[in-house]
Parts: structure tokens; sequence; C-alpha cells
């Protein structure tokens, strides 16, 4: 292939990627598909996954040609499917439109069907081409890869601290560490999980409502996950005064009170009993029951104890570390990772594939644990 | 001027910058200048200042033309100079040359001699245009412009932390927080500063050498400043051992053993005595100190503790926070920035001008003080 035509695939899908954006936080727990369908160097029809239990990206697009696109080509981010899920396969979509060539991002991760589609294709004697922007496709549905090929939940790690590494003053204070851009992008993350999880001790102490709030956008509002051992959730705090409008699970061991337990379930709250693993929740058992509820991904926002666990019980997938340009100081302000903590640098855990954003002055950093991306 | 006119100001300007930087470290108390000569669009001269007490960057240039310059533009980043220092007047030595255009990056910072030269050149009928790439020629300067303006050096507080804020774990281990490369830059950045001042409990716990090494190039070795109230660095420190070799100042107080005193100076170890501010050195009394002895920058390296005094009183001019991708964990982890502390987020120290730079996957955040750049 020359490389003009690698330029021209890459210009495409790009577009693709584009497009499969616009499904952010709909689609769960399918993965954001977007298709490009090109004749003669001009975009013929676009298509997306809009939405759980709608048309995939591909019979979205072809739909709009009414399947006829002879000797065209089609790009997608993600290999076509075979089987036959909530809508009929979009191999069988695009033999029939008499499609010539197909330009695939990535293979599906599901090791059961990984090739399948491609396989079908070439075998009508269709060119297919893979691995087109192969890293980017990944990383848009990094989500869906997780969950489909472990059951668990992909785990996000966000925290927002000052350049000298405080998440509040020693005094408690934390309004604002960051900016409002950089909050806001927060809110835009918290449409994309499943979940947003806590320690029960950010409930008592800031009483969050841990919801979604996007101005002018209609928002998916994530399950809040409280993480409470002994079920100390007050019965007035916001999660659960508002458990009948935003789902709400309290993930406590059999030390939390019968009487307690009962409460939360008639106000709303749903509870898991969970084991008991070093005195707190079994993270790891928490995770594969959210798996088994469908909940593909979470967002971990808190305390720096359970932020320390979570790490140390390798639950945690991926790190989103705001950073403000302002210091505080403090001896006894708040950090973000707490617990024991790790005793030599040389056993740090490592972050890897590092990429910076900026948010006015504020920095992301955002990284994946080392082996987990 | 015509647009094209200016991106070629621009273009020269960043040759001259370029030239400037190779005086790093060796022209203190003087500035880093450089200096580019231009005749119908070619570079006919170079020059910059190569070391203290030899000739400016405008001569330095010039020579290489025997002063014969007509009708050709010389570009610096600093205003010419028209007084008599170590060396004969630069706008002498322009005039002479009969240069028709002189563009200048920054005007002198001195309030006293700012304009002059300038001045000098016009009336002479040379043509001058002032503030190409300022900015950038200021920050090169920037230890030269706060020097020059409050005879009081430039401070510069580093710190290196993981991604969860902290400097070591719980147990005190901080090797190696930053990767070889963030290490080196900092070498790079010792041998520029005329100073690296620490806490005395630094050379307590780490017993640091505190000098500046770099592969393959002969480097200055900045003085070394304790702040040690009480008199407590061990006779047998690294730093007091190696006094006589490398300029090793301890600031005290009254609180400090006079007989220590003695025998700290019988080692070659400078002592300065101050008053007592809130129970410790007066920094702002030691910044005084330092600028009379020619010290026009300081690189703060040390402890918690001695880095909020210095962010408290005031005396801190930039920050350089290296941050590591990995995480440590750990309530009594040390941070960055610690002592009291600030009670209220809102009450921050704000850093602005930020920018950002990657070591491999480690990065520098750079601000400065608000109110203070």
């Amino acid at each position: 292939m020359e490389i003009k035509d690698f330029q021209k695939d890459k210009y495409y899908m790009e577009k693709v990627l584009q497009l499969a954006r616009q499904g952010w936080g709909k689609t769960r727990p399918n993965p954001l598909v977007g298709a490009v369908i090109v004749q003669e160097d001009e975009i013929i029809a676009e298509g997306y996954h809009q939405q759980y239990g709608e048309d995939h990206a591909e019979v979205d697009a072809l739909k709009k040609l009414n399947f006829q696109a002879e000797g065209a080509t089609i790009y997608v981010n993600l290999e076509p499917c075979s089987h036959y899920g909530k809508t009929p396969p979009c191999v069988e979509a695009i033999i029939r439109s008499k499609i010539a060539r197909v330009v695939v991002g990535m293979k599906d991760p599901n090791p059961l069907v990984a090739g399948r589609g491609i396989n079908l294709l070439r075998e009508q004697g269709i060119e297919v081409a893979t691995g087109v922007m192969e890293e980017e496709a990944k990383k848009l549905n990094e989500i869906f890869v997780k969950y489909i090929t472990t059951q668990k939940p992909f785990v996000i790690l966000k925290t927002a601290m000052t350049l000298d590494g405080k998440i509040a003053t020693a005094t408690g204070d934390s309004k604002w560490i960051t900016n409002e851009d950089s909050r806001a992008y927060v809110h835009h993350i918290r449409d994309r999980v499943a979940g947003i999880m806590v320690g029960v001790s950010t409930i008592i102490k800031d009483n969050p409502t841990l919801n979604t709030r996007i101005d002018n956008k209609e928002v998916s509002q994530p399950l809040r996950i409280i993480v409470d051992t002994k079920g100390r959730t007050p019965m007035d705090s916001n999660v659960v005064l508002t458990a009948k409008t935003q789902s709400t699970l309290v993930a406590t061991t059999k030390e939390a009170n019968a009487s307690k337990v009962q409460l939360y379930k008639e106000l709303g709250v749903q509870v898991l009993i969970l084991s008991l693993k070093d005195g707190r929740v079994d993270l790891n058992e928490l995770m594969m029951e959210l798996g088994n509820r469908q909940i593909d991904s979470v967002l971990l926002e808190g305390g720096g104890t359970l932020n320390f666990s979570a790490l140390q019980y390798g639950i945690v997938d991926k790190v989103m570390s705001f950073i403000a340009p302002k210091i505080i100081g403090g001896r006894d302000a708040i950090t973000p990772v707490e617990g024991e903590g790790i005793n030599k640098v040389a056993d740090a855990i490592e972050l890897n594939n590092i990429t910076h954003r900026s948010f006015q002055q504020d920095l992301l950093i955002e990284g994946y644990i080392e082996g987990k991306d």
C-alpha cells in the first residue's frame, strides 16, 4: 500500500472515531462504534452506534444507502460483528451491500469471536485491512475491552490535588482545588461510566450527591457505590435520601447491623453483603458482583484509604490525576492516596502510557496501571 | 512593519537567545546575552557573553568584523549597555561600527538605566526596535531581572513527587522518585544558580553532598546554604567535610552554641548569625545577606517545613515541580510542602505562567508565584 493510501485510511478512521464518540454514555455495555462509507474519495454515508439496542454503526450507515454500496469502502473502528445479538450481524449487511473493502481499527476483543467477522468477509472476496489507528481505537473502547474480556468493570481512579500533593487542607477544606473546566470534565467522565464509587468516610465528611451535571445535555446518572464495611452510611445522607431517583448501592459486610441493612433497602438502596478481606469489604468480590450487574465501568473518586486499598488489591485500571497550580502546605493536610502505603519507592505502583491535557492552568495526567492497559 | 519583517526579526532573535544560553552558569551576576549581526539577510557575525568580566555579546560579535558593519542590523536580547562597567559600553561599539538598526529583546531591567542605551542609539540616527520576543528574553534572564531590581536572589523552589504527592515513603525512602533524565536536569539547574538551600533536617536525614554533577562538562559548584536555627548541622556531615572545596554557609541564630559556630568556621564553613522570626531563621534577612554576597539565585531543595516557611514569608519566585507517574500511598508519607499549612483552599498560594515539560514519563510543571514573575 502506498503512503498516500495509508494516510487516506487514517484520515477516514479519524472521522470514524469522532462519530463513535457521539454515542458517549449511551451504548453501554456495547462499545462506541462509528462507520464511514467512501466511494471514489468521497464520503457517501456516515453512521454510529447511537444507543444500546439500536443499530450498529455499519447498519446505521448502510441503511442510508439502502444497503447498496457496490465497490465502496467502509471504515469502522471495531471489527464488524458476525453473531446475532440485539440486532442482525453487520458482516451480513456489508456483504449484502456489495462493499468491496473494509478497513478496521481493532479486532473484536472478545477472544471467542475475534477475527471471525474479518474471516467471513475475506471468504466473500472482500478486501479487509486491520489495525488502522488501532491504539486510538483501543483507547476509545478501553471500558468495553476490559469488561468483555474479564466481566469486571474498568476502574478509573480519579484524584484532584494541588501542586504540593494535597486534596484538602489540614482543616479539611477542599473547595475548590481544581478550576471549573476541570470539574466540568469530571462530569463528562461521570456521564460515560456506569458507576461512581466512594468510601463511606467521604459520605460522612462531604455528604456528596455524586450525580452527573452537564449544562444543556441529558445525562445518564451512574450507580452510586458506597464501600461501607460496617454500614455507617447515614440514613439522612444525600445518597440515601435520593436513592429512589438515582440508583445507590451500599457494599458492606456481615459487620453491618441487620436492621440498618433492612432500612437501607426500604429507602431504595441496594445492599450487597460481601466477604471481609483484611477487615474490609473484599474489593475483588465487589468488582465481580458489579460485573454481574452489567456495571462495565466505575469511577473511583475517593478517600485516600479506599484509593490505596483499590490500588493494593489491583482493581484499578486507569488513573486520572488533576493537578492545580496552587500550594496549600500542611503536614496534616490530606493526600490522594493514603492507607499504610508502600515502603520502598522501588516497589511503587508504576503507571504507563502517560498523557497530559490542560484545562486552563490545571493539568490532567492520565496513565494506566502497569500490565493492565 | 510588514509581517514578513516581523517574522524575520523573530527568527534572528531566536538565534540570539540560543547563543545567549551558551553562557549558562558562567556570566553571573551578569545576564545571559547573545548577539547576531545581519546584512542583506545573511548572518555575518555572532557573539555572546561568555563569562563574567569578558566581552559583552555585542562586542564579542562586532570584534569579528573589526567593528566595521556599515548598514547592518544587530540583534541582541537585552538593551545594549551605556555605562562603563567591567568592559567599555556596547552602545559606543555599535555606533563606531556604523550599525544602521538595532533590534532589542527587552529593555534593561535596572530602572536607573532602562532606555538610556536605546535613546543614545536613536540620537545617533540608528533605528531601534524593541520588544521582539520580549517574554522569552525576560524568562531567560529572570534571575538577572530579580537580582538587579531587588538585590535579593531569585529563589526557585524545586520539588519532586509521585503522582499521589509524596516525596518519600512512610518509612523515609526516596530513591528514586524521578527518572535519570529529570535528575540530570536538576544538575543542569544547579549549574545555573549561585546557591542551593536546604533545611538542617535534610542534612541530618539524607546527608547529601549538594554538588553539581554533569557528565563531560566543567560545572560551577553553587554555595551550599543550610538553614539551621539551632546549629544542629553535624560536624561529620558531607557538606561540612567538603566545605574547603565547595563553599558552605550555615545560616543560624543566637540559639546556636558559640563553640559549635567556632568549630564550623575552623572547618571552612561560613556562618551567618541572623535574627529569629517566629522561632526560626529570618528568611528575608537571609535573602538580603545572600544578595550582599552576590548570590543572585538560590535553588531551594528542601524539606517540607523549610519549603512552607519560604513560601509563607514570600521569598520564593518560581516553583519547579517534577511529577513521576508512580504511586506509593501512605498516610504518613512525606509531601513536598508541609509545616502548618493554609486553612482555606481559597487562600492557597497561586502559581501563574504555568509551563510543562516532559522528561520521558516524568513531567516538570513550572510556575511563578502570583505577583512575583
